[in-house]
């Protein structure tokens, strides 16, 4: 590829659009970001030498071009899929990728580590580190603490500004109108220095005069050099170029790597470049599922999802009550709130990727009368445990956070499951967390939230609701806070009513009770059908409430059983199994725990993922039926 | 004080520094940052009403004089005390103070958020909202978060940087040079519309000739008006002023509460003001501990703590291996990183308030070939949870995370403890975790995180080191990975060995196990005397490992009791004895779990937090007596 002619790299271009495009239209994935990035990642290649020098993609969901053209052509159509390559740089896949990466802003933080090491050791100096980072990702905290950082360490880090113009505010966008390939020359780094020096010997003082000479100091430097956010913060500026522009860039790439300081080279790319329907609606093509590659008409859920669902009841609350305010990160779309900032522009706030700055501005508004309703992925929460703890639980305020994508997200791997909320956030005290399993108790789990004044916790998982139940609708109370739902089997199989007299036990076998985090209830359903169709009563208990959790009614349930079985969407390690079956022990029951292994999960369908796991239902079903049951079912 | 004349100011501050002084020499404190705002916080009481207009603290470790204004004169004495008033803002105390604060960084969206909601309000519009914070405060990320968004909803919060040069890098440093008051007058205001709009009208494209035209633009509004790095975000910006000039700071602020925009007013402080100890060592007199006022000699602990300890390990390591990094975020006294900074200066990182870069950094320093320690107390590692997990845990690299000041924090209250990162970090898959209960232990777990390859996180108190004991000194090896420590009691009371021989069970009692974490060893040490006085054999296991665990051998070791108990400075939701008791109860040993509450812990001494917690020696003699010891006990 480094050899090919000039003249012959659109085709190659045109090449890997259509490879992306095509399986893409089948696997789905981040579309729009790849097809932006394919001549900024060609010319990256073309002028540094990966892996010996370092290509680091924040988030890395721009990533199939490098992959692409770093031995990975051949399995590409398995990106995404469970056993195929990954949608995001992973170390073992190929040499070539230095992180495993999939949250936003961290890329400039592992590049001035990487590069700071190599200049320390004699062997790898002058080894070049290039971060390509989008207008998206700088909003976020942690890759300003780097830059700054990068400022002051002052060695050649190479940051790749790649803009497409998606998220960068208005002023920084002001800003990145001011220069030019001018400040790349050796003439101009000559002329650069020749001005610095002329300007630093004007005497200059704190008094009106010494002020007035500092201000004409830095307009002549203005002028005739250029000073900016970047530059404020000791970096080197370039841009902004044309992304689809190879040869431009390539010769910005040379210039950048003989400095020797950190540079920014900013670079304008358009997302869902040369797929027309990406780029009418980039924000839909950002990450996309199934399409048709004709129109680009994507293929839906069947059934209402929790988020369509949390969208619609947000909108309906907000009608009724002037309080309250939403917030997202960059997400307005994913967590279904595209609705509300339609319908109230004035009370909707997208702080950009800045989930700790959502979390605590929401604690402001809190104390400013508003209730504020945060939604984020549970993944992405993370990135805020601090500010749930401090800026929502100390101070106790009405605030809801909301957490979509909990438990088991399927295509993205590792980085995206929602599999740590419960164990990170129910120690926190103050707050109550819920995981409702339907539509109609998300509803009654939001009306809870805004009429309990504290802070609330909700999560669910990505997935469409299960057929409704009217003990589902039941309205909390001060009588069953800390309660969750119990669902008799006659219930979800009113037709095996007959053979399972509620009252009576069945003879042969014991009576099980399946309990389960709301966005387990799908696999808990058919693991119940499974047991009774053997003969096993199996009724469900859904942990509306995670916390607070009342433990005396909980124990009056379980007297009933003879096992119980724990499921929950989360990580074994600190989960809420630990605690539930200490409790059944203590009552005299049986129990066993179904909780997500001490491993990071790679990507698959929601069913491949439970079922490597051992939580698909037929493993539900085997572990109630081990308990009560006995051997057959081992 | 509003009405107070002019002229009798200096007397007001100077009877307020008095008082700091006075208190502090007996409680101890934040001394160096509060007498330097003494002035500043008059300033901002007389412009502004409080509690009308909200004025917030970030970190809120300035907040005394404030206190002293809003009626907590007579309390002050009480100030960090067991009952007494906090050392930090807190809603309980008094309606001036809005938020609980504590973590760095989080006051500009505290503010933003309360304003915008005080906006939204017809009752509020109006009301103002003054944030006070540090240069430190402003390198954390979320400060930039905040401070950009604010840039876009361009409301008047107004910012006052309360800079004393303690952490502000060079840069940003320099462009704290650029401007004056004259920014601030109305005739500047209307001379800045002017140059805008005739600047606006100069024609400028994207060609060389626009280019050069948009630059001459921002070099003539450069020169007329102000640009840096906070105007650059939308902000106005106001300085720097002489942070002890209490006139020309007035003047400043009701002219910053006229703008129609947010605003940076930028005043210089001197840590330490009016007390020439704290002047000329400002960071010592950061948070100090009780001193004597004459000569500001500070108390000392009476044996090596285990800051010092790690502090002399980390650079003996180093020496031996060169490969060994060491970062931290602003903390470099506190965590002990000081000595490695001055012997290792080419290898030492640290890199402002900025814990999630701190720690990605490391990741690239550790995939650059470095082997990195980060050190960081344990309640601000809460602000690393989702670095932690994706840049160390999922990339599996080779890296030390020290959490100084884990488990119970003396004086400090809510805000500090650190009792939440067992819940936090245990659940991380990949990640070793650690709790040394001696200086020798804490030797021998730095040691195998140097050889292991893998993530290790190490935690340990806020205390001195216990007398060592042979066990204490075991190495590391692959035998005993995953294994605690155990102690059997003629080891730590040699003089009771001939009353209780080891091999045989005393007759009248049981035999039991206090089985702990590193942290509450001198708790546990305490219980156990107890019980060996009163006849019952107690003997220890130190959990070296909080993961990985080898449960095999801990079965192993139980098996021989009749009854445990588990006792860990962390709290018990998501913590480490839920599991343990797991475990135990499987190998039908009784047991208990003594681990903190689900509520915010305030401040007092460890003694008195422990009691106040029921986790205090005679608490878990207590437990201990009555699972084998029976009803006299309880």
């Amino acid at each position: 590829m480094k050899k090919l002619p000039k003249e012959r790299l659109p085709e190659l271009a045109g090449e890997i659009r259509r490879k992306i495009i095509e399986v893409l239209a089948r696997n789905g994935g981040h579309l729009a970001s790849n097809l932006g990035c394919v001549e900024l990642t060609i010319a990256i290649h073309r002028v540094f030498d990966s892996p010996r020098d370092a290509v680091i993609f924040d988030v890395s969901h721009q990533c199939y071009t490098h992959k692409l053209l770093t031995g990975r052509f051949r399995d590409f159509p398995s990106v995404r899929l469970h056993g195929g390559i990954s949608g995001f740089t992973k170390r073992c896949e190929s040499c070539h990728d230095y992180f495993d990466n999939g949250h936003s802003s961290t890329s400039i933080s592992q590049g001035l580590g990487l590069l700071t090491a190599w200049n320390l050791d004699e062997k790898s100096r002058g080894r070049k580190v290039v971060v390509v980072i989008g207008d998206g990702s700088l909003t976020g905290g942690m890759a300003f603490e780097a830059l700054s950082h990068a400022g002051q360490i002052s060695k050649n880090l190479i940051v790749v500004l790649n803009d497409n113009q998606m998220s960068i505010s208005a002023n920084t966008g002001a800003l990145s109108r001011t220069l030019s390939m001018f400040t790349m020359t050796r003439s101009y780094q000559r002329f650069r220095y020749f001005i610095d020096g002329i300007v630093d010997r004007i005497p200059f003082s704190e008094h009106h005069l010494g002020k007035f000479i500092f201000r004409l100091k830095r307009a002549i430097k203005g002028f005739c050099l250029s000073v900016n956010f970047f530059t404020d913060l000791g970096f080197e500026y370039v841009g902004p170029l044309d992304g689809h522009d190879m040869d431009s860039m390539e010769e910005a790439f040379r210039r950048a790597a003989m400095l020797d300081k950190p540079v920014v080279v900013h670079v304008r790319t358009k997302k869902g470049k040369g797929y027309s329907p990406a780029e009418n609606d980039p924000a839909s093509f950002h990450g996309v599922g199934p399409f048709q590659i004709t129109n680009g008409v994507v293929e839906k859920f069947d059934s209402l999802s929790f988020t369509e669902s949390f969208s619609n009841d947000i909108v309906s609350f907000a009608s009724r009550d002037s309080r309250i305010a939403a917030i997202t990160a960059a997400m307005s779309k994913g967590t279904g709130l595209d609705a509300f900032s339609r319908k109230f522009p004035e009370r909707f706030f997208d702080v950009g990727i800045a989930e700790e700055h959502a979390v605590t501005f929401a604690s402001g508004l809190a104390r400013g009368g508003m209730v504020p309703v945060v939604a984020i992925y549970s993944t992405f929460m993370q990135r805020a445990v601090d500010q749930v703890v401090h800026d929502i639980a100390i101070q106790g305020v009405h605030a809801v956070l909301v957490l979509d994508r909990a438990g088991v997200v399927p295509s993205d791997g590792e980085t995206h499951q929602g599999l740590f909320d419960i164990a990170l956030f129910r120690p926190v005290p103050n707050l109550v967390m819920m995981s409702p399993a339907s539509a109609a108790d998300l509803r009654a789990c939001l009306e809870y939230a805004f009429g309990a004044e504290a802070p609330v916790m909700i999560r669910y998982p990505k997935s469409s609701c299960p057929s409704e139940l009217p003990s589902f609708s039941t309205k909390i109370d001060s009588g069953n806070v800390g309660r969750g739902i119990f669902v008799p089997c006659d219930e979800f199989e009113p037709s095996l009513s007959v053979q399972f007299d509620c009252e009576q036990r069945p003879r042969q076998f014991g009576k099980v009770l399946l309990v389960t985090t709301g966005g387990m209830y799908c696999e808990v359903l058919q693991a119940a059908r499974i047991l009774l169709q053997a003969g096993i009563r199996a009724d469900i208990y859904t942990l509306r409430f995670l916390k607070p959790f009342d433990v005396a009614s909980f124990r009056d349930v379980l007297s009933g059983f003879d096992g119980v079985v724990f499921v929950e969407d989360g990580v074994r390690i600190g989960g809420i199994g630990e605690f539930l079956s200490s409790v059944a022990s203590s009552s005299g029951v049986r129990s066993s725990v179904m909780a997500f292994p001490d491993r990071f999960l790679p990507q698959g369908t929601r069913e491949q993922i439970c079922a490597d796991c051992g939580m698909s239902p037929k493993d539900i079903a085997r572990a109630a039926g081990m308990i009560v049951g006995g051997s057959e079912w081992s």
